[in-house]
């Protein structure tokens, strides 16, 4: 008889920003086939008795392809075994999910998706600043800062961005890469304007949490922050709370470690200066 | 001493697709506010010991304005409890978290953002769809049908969706409303081609999760589903699973009632006929 894969999302990095049915299927696998951003605290949810295999393709000389991966869930599966597919984020937003669900089709193999907490969420709340807002933006538009199937981190490759460069969107950039230079400039090019807000949000909801908040034509000046990163562009940025995030004018005072928020939860702590 | 207001995501539905936090919150939490369209399976997780009251402006002729839920927040946490202000799907999303925080924080009000598995990647894990595909699409617009403080489900209300007709991003409108023949003509008139796939999830992850898949010109003969429903339009929605999707070929050729897949789970079960 076979067994089943579930397609699931870890979210953003926090182990309570789990699903419920998410730790659930964690507690109770055969086997865990995980991506390599998948934190640390979350992988020791997984229950002792499985089998725990790394399948990240994004560090390492060591790569899968994607067809070692989609090989691995059918034959786990095959031989009968509840296999959790572990993906960070959501599993149905640059996760490449669409080809492994394809696989499990065609290998007549039972499977369920079990949608998280996608990237762009955790960061905006470690931010403190909405993604939509009455008087800024009503829309929200989600990229991938290089192709994934690409490798390369150079803006040259992605699509065009003119189109989303518009006063009501709130555009943010997965994987932006760590050349703010390279992404400011295409921004630039794509007509947003230089004074829009935007902030970086490394390992937004882990104990590393760092937010920066700057301006499209000073991105380039932002330090240069560990990733897992994700930048948000646009009026909403404006929003953001001001006790959790590094802001460029505190770096040039105050010098840059003095400027770290140090800020772990997106909480916002009274009896400081509120936002204008 | 002041108490602390948690704006916390609740998910698509399924109490299961709660976060882990937001679990613990609900169970300890002295006062819960919520909008009407968080289900009664995760109303029935709240402490019994807790004030619960639906805050909720959509359905219903008494509606709250938001100064009164602002005030609520407000007033609770002065008195020194813990509040959840409970939103549907993730609060940064079309839920007015921006307007909350500015709030709390001239009202020198700790808070925390908790966010959640937002509608659309509910509804897309419903159809078996990815929101992103490496043949498909590499983007993915978010935007509501009718603007929030407008109360009407008129297209005319809309900003120019022009902009987000490409081939290459999938484009997702929350609270589409019923008028589907009113979002047909707007989709074309912006630019969508004619017979680009679309489909309309109902109550995704509930019990009563329906899911309809047409494309943009046959939009407008779809049978009216309940509310809350979403529209995912997109060549990505080729690669949804056909075992979970209503068509609309099937609905002429064996009756509408033939049709429903009644389908509550994202599953493929296998000895299906599996989508090309």
């Amino acid at each position: 008889m076979n067994g089943k894969v579930y397609l699931v999302g870890a979210g953003p990095g926090d182990p309570e920003l789990l699903t419920v049915k998410a730790l659930r299927l964690l507690r109770t696998a055969d086997v865990v086939l995980h991506d390599d951003l998948v934190t640390p605290e979350i992988l020791k949810l997984i229950s002792p008795a499985a089998e725990v295999q790394n399948v990240g393709k994004r560090c390492g000389s060591k790569t899968i392809r994607q067809e070692e991966i989609n090989f691995l869930m059918v034959a786990r599966a095959a031989s009968g075994s509840q296999v959790v597919r572990l993906k960070s984020g959501d599993p149905l937003i640059f996760g490449r999910a669409g080809e492994e669900m394809e696989a499990l089709r065609r290998a007549n193999i039972e499977y369920e998706i079990v949608p998280g907490v996608t990237s762009a969420l955790g960061a905006a709340a470690a931010a403190g600043s909405p993604l939509t807002h009455r008087q800024a933006s009503s829309t929200i538009v989600l990229t991938a800062g290089h192709r994934a199937s690409s490798g390369r981190a150079s803006a040259k490759d992605d699509l065009d961005w003119s189109q989303f460069a518009t006063t009501e969107s709130t555009f943010v950039v997965y994987m932006p890469g760590s050349d703010y230079f390279g992404v400011s400039n295409h921004l630039v090019a794509a007509g947003f304007a230089e004074e829009t807000p935007c902030a970086i949000i490394s390992r937004a909801t882990t104990p590393e949490q760092r937010i920066y908040r700057t301006t499209v034509s000073n991105l380039h000046r932002a330090p240069r922050l560990a990733s897992p990163t994700l930048l948000v562009v646009g009026d909403v940025v404006k929003f953001a709370d001001r006790n959790l995030v590094e802001e460029a004018a505190s770096v040039a005072e105050h010098g840059f470690e003095a400027a770290l928020a140090q800020s772990v939860t997106a909480s916002f702590r009274p009896d400081e200066e509120p936002v204008a």
